[in-house]
């Protein structure tokens, strides 16, 4: 008799959250060793609920369109669970007679996976329980990089460039560009490629850093000077000196974080204000982590591997352990997977080096030497005949 | 003896402005009949001051990228001529020895253009004038469209479909996303398309209804307690019952137009405050013009159908005209081009047509028979095993 599986995503999505779901599916009917394959419903809600979708006998064509598919095709849920909901979980795993749970989420999720794991040898549970890892953020520790970063940065670093043409071909107006992040600067950094790919002056600022606003507004006011265009890009938790956010929604998510943003309009007004320039701010926002046309390549194959090495590990006997990546940069980039165990990324959370900034408002080429491959590589070259 | 041309780029850019600039040029080239071939640097700007781009050399390679560089590769500008601005164009026009002069912009520069022509007749210059469409509002009357349109509605649609994903997907929040148009309403009339592509529940406000603010909340109140996740999408234009923008930047454009903004932050304040639901506002401004992932297929052909439609009227003799498109759409889209005066499309605004708006926060299925095909026609099919 076959194994039933259960796969559920928790946070917030990425452009590729759903290849990894496709790669443990497929993985699943390849093995030969499954019998149900269930997916959450709305994450830890459904598993509360024990409300699961019955994904064995969908047809192969619906799961291949998962890799092209943003968001969670199966839903998601920022509900963080507590000591008393843990129980409940065990329940619907018993329930359901599930053989292995797989957890793809960030390192929030990643403590909630190695809770599950723990009470289930506790009380003697035959389950295996590895994490796939997932965020955009890129901030979980021990694995090289988290699938979804690729694409997110591809995103910040393509729109960035768009925008900084826009900015430099019809120069009326300082553009200033907010990117998702709330205390790790990995999307934001990307979009530094800009200043790579375009013409236009480029500064970028990251949360890691506080920010002096007096000299920002300086430093705005000495690039716009040269007249070649200036796009600013800030992560939307950007702190001043006094490690406040310069700008919050006053929304607090399900994991108690505050939600940042309007930090790029604040900026703008700040533009306009203090030094009497024309100014927009943008603010893709969701779009960072949703965009399909600008998914990245690798990102998106390393996304299906994750998953499909999760269902291979599961059944192999492995439990505890999250996937992660190892990656060769030179002379090309390779990355191979392995196990690491869930207690040593469950809610650790990886800074951006403080070395890869460079004066406060610039990326270090040592940072585009690790993201670029991630990115996907592939970048245009623009027509510039204005020069 | 060869003829010498100018081209030169109006107002704000699309994603496809530069395939005209190449069909200009490649078709300059094939002609066998145009010797020098120059472009103004930043639009209006370059010409009075007779700065001019020499683009006779310009390797084909290069020429090439313009098929996928965002934003004006010559530059652009918001500079509109006055009377006493007229004499010196002409002056330039007579420096280079030119002999056909492209214009390529929206219905202001299509003023522009007429008025050039009108005094280079006064003044015996044997000079032709042509114009070329480009606008992402799609608000130039006579042509059936707009090149520049069917990219940006491409981008709204497939932006707010991947927007509605995420928020049906995690459904914690009311999602608003703002899109570009002034006082047209084409572009966020394609992010409609996102009810037809996704589960989520969406509703669309456009410019040119006046919009009930008690009655948008009350509407997204209902909507969002289908549970099915609601996305709203806003023109930045839009206006309350009093006829004053919801929300503007405080910043007047070169053309003397306000600039609107903030509308979509403005109506997320509101859901938050007033209906005590969790909002955010996401707004990729100038994105909805610059990016190259999302371009429409059948635009970017247009666009540089356009250019090279131009150059070829003007060898033939054409004055004082712009060049206009006619589609067909059963039983399957083709589009033709064809001349109209300059003095018919100058200044003149094309408006959304009132009948397609539905309840004041919909889009008629007669709006997408229209847009669908500009947009490309090929939209994705997601999986949505959530249901």
């Amino acid at each position: 008799m076959g194994k039933n599986i259960l796969v559920a995503h928790g946070g917030g999505p990425t452009a590729v959250i759903n290849c990894s779901l496709q790669g443990v599916v497929e993985a699943a009917r390849d093995s030969g060793k499954v019998d149900k394959i269930y997916a959450a419903r709305f994450g830890a809600e459904g598993i509360l609920a024990g409300d699961l979708i019955d994904l064995t006998d969908v047809s192969p064509s619906a799961i291949a369109k998962l890799s092209h598919t943003p968001a969670s095709a199966i839903g998601s849920c920022r509900r963080k669970l507590t000591d008393a909901d843990y129980p409940t979980v065990l329940e619907t795993l018993r329930k359901f007679e599930i053989d292995c749970f797989f957890y793809n989420g960030g390192n929030d999720s990643m403590d909630t996976c190695h809770k599950v794991n723990e009470l289930a040898k506790k009380e003697g549970l035959d389950l295996r329980v590895i994490g796939i890892p997932k965020t955009m953020d890129n901030d979980l520790e021990i694995t090289d990089h988290c699938p979804g970063f690729g694409s997110a940065a591809r995103y910040a670093a393509l729109s960035a460039a768009e925008l900084a043409l826009d900015a430099s071909g019809l120069p009326i107006h300082v553009v200033v560009l907010e990117l998702m992040g709330r205390n790790a600067g990995w999307v934001t950094a990307a979009s530094a490629m800009a200043a790579r790919l375009t013409d236009c002056e480029v500064l970028t600022y990251l949360p890691e850093v506080p920010v002096d606003e007096d000299k920002m507004l300086a430093d705005i006011e000495t690039r716009y000077a040269k007249g070649r265009g200036l796009l600013v890009t800030v992560s939307e938790g950007i702190c001043g000196l006094d490690g406040k956010p310069l700008a919050d929604t006053g929304i607090v998510d399900g994991f108690g974080h505050k939600i940042p943003g309007g930090t790029a309009q604040h900026v703008t007004d700040q533009i306009i204000q203090k030094l009497g320039l024309k100014s927009r701010a943008e603010k893709p926002g969701l779009l960072g982590r949703a965009s399909i046309p600008y998914v990245s390549l690798p990102d998106r194959e390393e996304a299906y591997a994750v998953g499909k090495f999760a269902l291979e590990s599961a059944l192999n006997g492995e439990s505890g352990c999250m996937v992660a990546i190892a990656a060769e940069r030179t002379p090309q980039y390779s990355s191979s997977l392995f196990l690491t165990p869930l207690a040593d990324v469950a809610n650790v959370e990886k800074k951006f080096p403080l070395e890869w900034i460079v004066d406060g408002n610039g990326i270090a080429g040592t940072f585009f030497d690790y993201a670029v491959p991630l990115m996907g590589g592939d970048f245009p070259e623009y027509a510039l005949l204005r020069k």
